[in-house]
């Protein structure tokens, strides 16, 4: 870990910042929200944060709730990798191929499978004398991957898995990615019972068929800090809710304040109500899940982070150029902005590291893990 | 330059392929339309495919070719200090804020302004004893940065810059971005014109001023290719034309073939006519330029970049998943494909190496410039 000295009026800009204490707050909140679920275990899902020094704070905050923590859940090998020195897990939760094996049985990982027929593969990809463990993958209504937990696919899976010596069944695991199409708070409860009864239900079918099923995984952040109950589940897997952004904000009901990750812009042209920033497609990515909520590539806020008047966005993206509406007063050429990002995992996927900041100060600087 | 001996079959994925041979076209083509204009020079943009690499194969075919080699264009500081020991220039051609001008200056770089208010900061951040080379940036239509080129703006920057010993004026600068909105090659040829003619209007307007102009640089790769003439212009300014894309494909009129950049993915799951990549958003971007001509995030093709049938796209996107509608026969969970860009700059940010490949051989590794 870096110990810059430098100030946030002498990062270079585009740069990626981060607030600790929104991010202390965020991992507070999902740690709470667990807490009326005694004995179900989060496996933080670090494609959002990709940062070990994030993850931390995580775990700190479910022991200081008492909340269970089932390590780690990624979703590139290069994720896999880096945490795999000190994280329990890591769970690659993208459907695994046969040429993936070696590098994550290596590591004491666990993968997911939705197909008989790869299974036999994904065992023969084992290496010597290693034991993969699979979860089998579920879907409870995204239509991404996974199994219909009510179908004939499932036990044959878990049949396939308890053939193969080099493969161990882990359990069960669904993502409820449609409850980030959620319309209320009332439909997201009932996504997140799904998301649970579904899961709760394939375990008892393969337990009812003689297996071992160890692990019942549910997850996503807005399913996550809605389910109202989650018997039968034995971990949450849950990422995007540590940095947060707009559209989590939005969907979850939490402050805006919470968005702890934002890119430092400078302002590099002001031409009328036409402000430039050196905040492009790629410091920002072109994520548009604002789309139905008034649009653009990120709120602009004050340098300290503060409302400005009307609240901008980024209406419009160059590679290496922002486009804001301005309606306030003007800022000059040179004058320092943040954007909060839309969307926290591409936005900071476009960054190297964090500069960790309280006020005027950069504390500290965290590198991210880069690559796949 | 590492030299590995792993075959494409054995590349972890996702990642991204190189093909030489269509680098090698892009290169040639270019090259052989400026022969047209004798005496004007091609200051490549390398925030396209930022790679030392490929810059040089671009040196080589204008070298081939007779045309001037002005040096390089950049759209980053990192990519500054990554090309200045090897390439003349760097012309650093987004708005300058006095926090860069160390750096840019240090590199004996040169930057762009387009507010007289400006200039005299610029002028106090150049260290002692360097002298910083400023174009003033023009709008011919793009509607981003720059003056207008029959305003009194214009001549208020040139003589801004010529009270200030720190700085020199070193030309006049533009970028007929709303090239990329052309709708015909008649359209195109029309903004090509205009992007000369106003570059051309400014020169003659400082240079009755009193101010010698160096450079008259004017450019983007649809009106590099499309000019029909360039009298007056001393460089072309262009970048993408070297990977080139499924966009730049439609709007140049250049073979698909030509597409240089591709992200090499696995198959990770089938279910019925969905089939599921492991190149998400994070793989291939989020860029929607196809919007108007089909919509998706990239054609996939199969391993060796032949067509497919019904050449699927890419139709949505998550973070590590991308999800296609196959029509033809379906292939097998870990068989592996390639995904053409929609937009090359955009897609090739969000890796850190070319794979050089020749048909099933990875010849080498060329890193990218990465950060900001």
């Amino acid at each position: 870990m870096h110990r810059p000295t430098v100030r946030v009026s002498e990062l270079p800009t585009p740069c990626l910042l981060l607030d600790p204490a929104a991010l202390e707050r965020n991992a507070a909140r999902m740690a709470s929200r667990l807490r009326r679920h005694p004995g179900v275990a989060l496996r933080q899902h670090v494609k959002t944060a990709k940062s070990p020094e994030i993850a931390r704070r995580v775990q700190r905050a479910l022991a200081a709730a008492g909340v269970p923590d089932a390590g780690v859940t990624v979703s590139t090998l290069a994720e896999a990798e880096a945490f795999a020195p000190s994280f329990a897990g890591p769970l690659y939760a993208v459907g695994l191929v046969p040429a993936k094996v070696p590098r994550l049985a290596a590591l004491g990982g666990a993968g997911t499978v939705d197909d008989a027929e790869v299974v036999p593969r994904l065992a023969e990809a084992v290496p010597r004398g290693l034991v993969l463990r699979l979860f089998v993958e579920l879907d409870v209504g995204q239509g991404r991957a996974g199994v219909d937990p009510e179908g004939p696919r499932l036990p044959a899976i878990a049949a396939a898995i308890a053939r193969e010596p080099s493969l161990a069944l882990a359990g069960v695991l669904t993502h409820a990615g449609h409850a980030y199409d959620a319309r209320s708070s009332a439909e997201l409860c009932c996504i997140a019972e799904s998301e649970r009864a579904g899961a709760v239900h394939a375990a008892s079918v393969l337990r009812a068929a003689g297996h071992e099923v160890p692990a019942v995984s549910v997850g996503s952040t807005p399913t996550a800090l809605a389910a109202e109950r989650l018997d039968g589940v034995t971990e949450v897997r849950a990422g995007v809710f540590v940095l947060s952004d707009l559209f989590q904000s939005g969907l979850n009901e939490t402050p805006v304040e919470d968005v702890a990750a934002s890119v430092l812009a400078s302002v590099i042209g002001v031409h009328g109500e036409r402000v430039l920033l050196d905040a492009g497609a790629l410091a920002l990515s072109k994520d548009r899940s604002l789309d139905g909520q008034g649009g653009g590539y990120g709120e602009v806020r004050a340098l300290d982070g503060s409302e400005l008047p009307g609240r901008p966005r980024v209406h419009a993206l160059n590679q290496e150029h922002g486009f804001v509406r301005w309606s306030g007063t003007r800022p000059e050429v040179g004058d320092r902005l943040r954007v909060l990002p839309n969307h926290a995992c591409l936005t900071a996927a476009q960054h190297h590291a964090y500069h960790v900041v309280e006020g005027e100060r950069v504390l500290e600087v965290w590198p991210r893990v880069v690559g796949f």
